[in-house]
């Protein structure tokens, strides 16, 4: 068991890391950034070092408790369950089914479909065409889902796991959701603009 | 709220409904099959009747206790906390944080880049390298984590969620935990070459 300050490894762009920043956030959690930079140096995530951390050459990371723990959700559904203050799973059952409905399909349908590695793999020609194709499909479907879960924000009126997942994925965006969401403290500090490897010409 | 058996929108082939058919088999629930063939008339996915239902246009979609679920994963989470006998998740937040992270590499890392839909759009030129990538790359890393987890299973020696993962995931390829996990009884009823929409020349 180690002590200390939990350790997120983390890409100021990266939405999955940008999901467990809010979470953090939200749940008042101290932390360290390691950033690892999936572009510089050939991309920092195929590291030897990252590499033993991380085999998925994948970021997040978070060291906390003593393990580590990837996978964006993962690494939530854990902080959820040892930090569960505030919530960000509804003690209804079927409110938590929604959510986690509603982050799997952008965390398995919309995100995998259009991050870097994929798109790389599709060819400079296909990737405008390809990532429009994923991330229409995607949003066409959660909008229907949308409408019969939603409140303020995307299941009922509390900030959960979902919202934490749909914000980084339409980050440019227009969406109603996602501007009141946007504008709490937490969605603004883990911001991709204001992370201690965001480049100074990309802070705001 | 209706009542009666739950409903499986299911297709035997789909990795993502075998998952849930073994949690279902497991957990001794009784459902009733709606066959959805991804490939017979065009798709019958893209029906106008299943696409009211499921946005996504994808199986597995489980209706049960009068809500209409989607997306593998958030399924058996909701069916282990309405029928948690018996557990598909550790009691130890530790391990579970190993289950969910297994189930998401698979369900989010593998399966999304070797599903049909997407080889369709990559082309028959491209798909066998691309299917390829995605399979060697996310085995390489699981092959890695489950050093650190495994037991008789993924996870310690219950069958977890990230066993519910694995088995569709390799069903063809080798592998020493899968074939352990391919003789209990629930893998088996729910196999691909044992459901209701199975066509003969390929059941067994």
């Amino acid at each position: 068991m180690q002590a200390g300050k939990p350790i997120l490894y983390s890409y100021f762009r990266s939405s999955c890391s940008w999901r467990v920043r809010i979470a953090l956030a939200l749940k008042g959690i101290d932390y360290e950034t390691v950033p690892i930079n999936l572009i510089k140096d050939g991309g920092q995530q195929f590291s030897k070092d990252f590499q033993a951390l991380n085999p998925m050459k994948q970021v997040p990371t978070l060291k906390i408790d003593g393990i580590t723990i990837h996978q964006s959700l993962a690494i939530i559904e854990y902080l959820e369950e040892m930090r569960p203050t505030p919530r960000l799973l509804p003690q209804d059952p079927k409110k938590r089914a929604s959510v986690r409905m509603i982050s799997d399909l952008i965390a398995g349908g919309i995100q995998p479909l259009q991050n870097l590695s994929v798109l790389k793999q599709v060819g400079e020609e296909m990737q405008l065409t390809w990532a429009q194709n994923a991330i229409t499909c995607g949003f066409n479907a959660l909008e229907q889902i949308l409408q019969s879960t939603a409140g303020i924000y995307c299941v009922g009126d509390e900030v959960t796991m979902a919202d934490l997942c749909l914000v980084p994925q339409v980050a440019n965006a227009e969406s109603s959701i996602n501007k009141r969401l946007l504008v709490l403290e937490a969605f603004q500090v883990s911001h991709p603009c204001r992370q201690p490897d965001t480049p100074t010409e990309l802070r705001a």
